[in-house]
């Protein structure tokens, strides 16, 4: 009898490859936009980050997550009323996925010579 | 010269008590739509939870906050692709908002005999 | 027998007044925290306002909403990759609350002077 | 001189067609992350389908999406208080991904036999 896993792989028209960097693609696609506008400064930032790496890893396939929110973008607070929302541009985001012998590391990060978050395939291997 | 907060309190045609309730009650929006859909399991359940508290402490006037989920609403990973997604019913919130001697306590909680998660005030006290 | 808004109703430790100006705030945090990072661009930008101004009048208590993207903070693409993401300093939204006989609506929008997104009680009345 | 969209293909490290299906994922996991949690109704269902459907368009490559919120799944209203937040399970969407020659249709639906929404690639064709 087929397992789960053997009956979802069968909804994949494409290679284990290309399915390792769809998946890498869904994972940046979620933390972007389940993050960003969330309530940050210096006192939580490493709360999520964590929150960000340990929410990855309940994922599909994710075996490895590296976070980092940039400090410096983190303004003191001006008044009561002030506090910053994450945004793409202060995220430094590495995923690692494995399926079977594939290996995809795909990252976001902000690039300064083409002025936004730009979500890349960094590498893949097979082992 | 006025102060930011002194300019800001113009805008506000309540009470200060008016006020605290409404801040109370962005905080409640927030934590709900913010975090709905973030991926969790029994694995990363606590750091959510301490995200969010931290995430809500960032915002203006928050004097506590406690978030609890539910842990009897995490099911096992039933194969590969599965995991869950955080919902309204998992979530118990209370957040105490203080603006000078008012102090307010809202709290956000699946209620069984509504069937679903009431946002409500819990208490407001002047000190 | 209680309908179930009774039921709800006795959750609530505060007067009327109080609960309107709740639900107002519950409203603001909710369209923030909902739709921040939603890309948006010229061409979808009526259809957004008019999915955020829907998607509040579900909630409860909603009389009426209207929901402002700012026009002149929507760049022209730069590239293929470029796109931009909904943010606070673009919306201006009123939201009108009634319980029975009273009447609140509250607002957000970006104050010059403050220099951030301001969520206020702009009037309460009852009739 | 390099355009922007040139300087950008340099950080991919993988074939067009991987790139396409990276791209797929991207769009499914923000559709998933940034509207789960949104207010829905039979009211403002056909609204919210719109702005999904414009607010990815908006995104890189996409040459086509549609999206389907299941009506079956739209309770009626219980009571002054109740509304539904839009789940994983009431959606069906269609993303066509186009870079160049290659063109990658992937898809996100609840799939009843693994009881959970899956998403997968559907199609890669070159033309």
């Amino acid at each position: 009898m087929a397992t789960r896993d053997e009956l979802a792989v069968e909804y994949f028209k494409c290679t284990k490859r290309e399915r390792a960097v769809f998946e890498a693609g869904i994972k940046l696609g979620t933390v972007y936009h389940q993050f960003i506008g969330t309530p940050v400064s210096a006192s939580n930032v490493r709360s999520l980050e964590k929150a960000i790496e340990e929410g990855v890893k309940v994922q599909p396939f994710v075996d490895d997550v590296e976070v980092r929110i940039d400090r410096k973008s983190l303004r003191k607070k001006r008044n009561e009323f002030d506090y910053q929302s994450l945004t793409g541009a202060m995220l430094d985001v590495r995923v690692g996925i494995r399926i079977e012998e594939i290996f995809v590391v795909a990252r976001m990060r902000y690039v300064e010579e083409l002025n936004y978050p730009l979500m890349f395939v960094e590498r893949i291997s097979e082992s």
